[in-house]
């Protein structure tokens, strides 16, 4: 399959338009902090959310707004989540009804997100206030979108790709925020895709709820699943490609240009785990079966050891082993080779289950880079895994030691 | 049950010795890293062990000397796991024949410990050096044998009571080490524990079994597994006491006695965690049943973010229930109450789901105490469980990323 990266982030697909601006939700900063995307046309709409029971009030009004396949707008604010709030699905409400004010889309065609702290009381006000702007501004503005919605995080996470449908080109791009909070469990933070591609929501829904298993239900950065995670799509049809309504080569072209743009945002919210300073891939091969390999793959890149190990840049491969061991799997021990590698080389450090003689140096050289592929073959089959973390560094626990002051 | 606390660790039942020195087998280091416990007489032993599918090597041996249901020594080395080694059972082996050469005991009756780093080649040569010391140096040193074990530890874990069976006053001591590497699965890191009373080994097995699904299952200092976790208990019966061989009011006194020994021990683990600058307690209440209690307690002592928030002192109790949503267990989050409460108070912080006013000075008063408890009532039944863990911490990234060296 032909599939180009592109630049344009959300506002890459034909007929999306997009804004961030700051209207103040978080008094004391001086970032942008409510973001707005919209389509041309009303758009096949899909998503997953968060497993955790407690759910924030912008999920549980998305759900009812995407329960006829269908949506026409974003909004999303950054600065409070908006979760555990007594006042929570009525602020969730009011934010669409001024998108819909603004801009006339229905507020029943709007998404909502809101990322933040936890259990603070919200206010439409400062919405309110900057929704004239907001609107006004709408335009080829992907990275304002991308700035309103960050928290913690360092850098922008954006990607977007052409591909052919029935030998129509068609865009697909998406943004995504996250940072701390992330193990995410059926979807992630905060994902926002569109396409101009024609799919009814039957299939679009089909593909993303494929596509987060070995996505974003990968990528991990500190344990703990939030209570916000949204990853939705919009695709409002504008590439004229003929309607994607069943499974195919036109399906399979949606999917594969839908993971490339999720795997490079998976990768980019990994590698911008807070406080971390190199990203983590496991690349889990020689599986029984796939369950084994993703179950092992999320143990090694979650284990706090084997995190701080690799920001120290020390080969101590033996938390790794560790790791797998308490995964859960059904895994023989004594069959597992593991190697670490990165732009500077390969070293090679356990075979079968034990040790190997490995120069400390080189091995130091390899993990003293920004990016680690930590290489697990359990020797038992044929499935693989690929899941993404980071190190654990003093300022995960900086940041976290104070968020919300 | 008339529990007394008294001092001398597993030293305090009659009967049992020990010691501790440095013999060399982490070269760098100036700390003992050799004990040795042991019994005039042969015990009732039994123990329990790591989840983890990576066993060391004592482990292994230990296992098939229990086999019998006796034991009559403890040998313990810190500075090396020995596990993930290719000579692991030898030098393990080794290790309980020195014991048969220097006290008589019979190897098959001793229990062997390592702890340390993993995958590394371990030498008999150092211990083989230093046993004559070692052995001739045995007697009411409970604090060297402690000291031995310990290796980022920074406080000894010891504890000891005195208790009646059938009329007869017993003693129950142990000692332990832990501090990283430390969220047990059916066992704890290692743990040795020595009694005076007279126990049957099937019932002496039952009572730990019993005891761990509440005191060292309970504990999490990181997430991590470890592969050389052990708890294991021996009882010589000198006290005198009715040879405890069924359920009754005498095995509940036993059980009471053992785990007013281990809680302490796990309290102290926590507290000493990796970095560790506060002990958190998760008292949990009003659960439907003992096994969501179990699992929502320890979710929230297991949340980097709840960690960190109680390092900076910080009430951000959206974290708390955050952690109760992705627990697996079925809550009705809508009705949770949390309170944080510590020797300079209590705040209440959330009721029903929902932020509640609270003054932010006065919380942070009460989370500047160095023991914290998370109070969190579930409001849908009468079970109830508590979890030890602790904050997260720069220390705790600083140890751990060059644990090696």
């Amino acid at each position: 399959m032909n599939i180009t990266s592109i630049p344009g982030g959300v506002c890459a697909a034909r007929g999306f338009k997009a804004n961030g601006i700051r209207c103040g939700i978080k008094a004391s900063s001086k970032k942008r902090d409510l973001a707005l995307i919209v389509s041309e046309k009303r758009c096949a709409a899909a998503a997953v959310y968060t497993a955790n029971l407690v759910k924030s009030a912008p999920i549980k009004v998305t759900k009812a707004h995407l329960a006829d396949g269908h949506a026409q707008a974003v909004i999303c604010n950054s600065g409070n989540a908006n979760t555990c709030n007594a006042n929570g699905v009525e602020i969730a409400e009011g934010m669409s009804r001024l998108v819909e004010q603004y801009t006339g889309i229905p507020a029943s065609d709007v998404i909502v997100g809101s990322t933040g702290v936890i259990g603070q009381q919200m206010s439409l006000e400062p919405m309110e206030r900057g929704m004239e702007e907001l609107a006004a501004g709408l335009g080829d503005h992907s990275d304002f979108a991308e700035d309103a919605i960050m928290t913690t995080d360092t850098v922008p996470k954006e990607a977007a790709v052409e591909f052919e449908v029935g030998g129509v080109k068609c865009r697909l791009g998406g943004i995504a925020k996250g940072s701390g909070m992330i193990h995410p469990n059926m979807a992630t933070m905060l994902v926002w895709v569109t396409s101009d591609a024609a799919i009814t929501p039957e299939m679009l829904q089909r593909a993303v709820s494929e596509d987060v298993k070995t996505s974003f239900n990968m990528v991990s950065v500190d344990g703990d699943t939030s209570t916000n995670d949204t990853f939705a799509v919009m695709a409002n049809g504008m590439a004229g490609n003929p309607v994607i309504d069943r499974e195919g080569p036109d399906f399979d072209a949606f999917c594969a240009a839908l993971h490339a743009v999720t795997v490079k945002l998976c990768r980019g919210i990994a590698k911008d785990g807070e406080g971390a300073t190199k990203l983590l891939t496991c690349l889990l091969t020689g599986a029984a079966d796939e369950a084994t390999a993703k179950t092992v793959a999320k143990a090694v890149i979650c284990s706090s050891l084997t995190k701080a190990a690799m920001f120290g840049a020390d080969a101590n491969w033996g938390r790794v082993l560790c790791a797998i061991g308490y995964s859960g799997a059904t895994v023989d021990v004594e069959k597992v080779d593991v190697s670490f590698r990165s732009a500077a080389g390969r070293v090679d450090v356990c075979r079968g289950g034990a040790g190997i003689p490995f120069s400390e140096e080189e091995a130091k050289k390899i993990l003293l880079e920004d990016e680690i592929d930590i290489l697990v073959d359990l020797n038992a089959g044929a499935a693989s895994a690929e899941a993404w973390g980071c190190d654990l560094t003093y300022d995960y626990v900086k940041i976290n030691g104070d968020y919300r002051t």
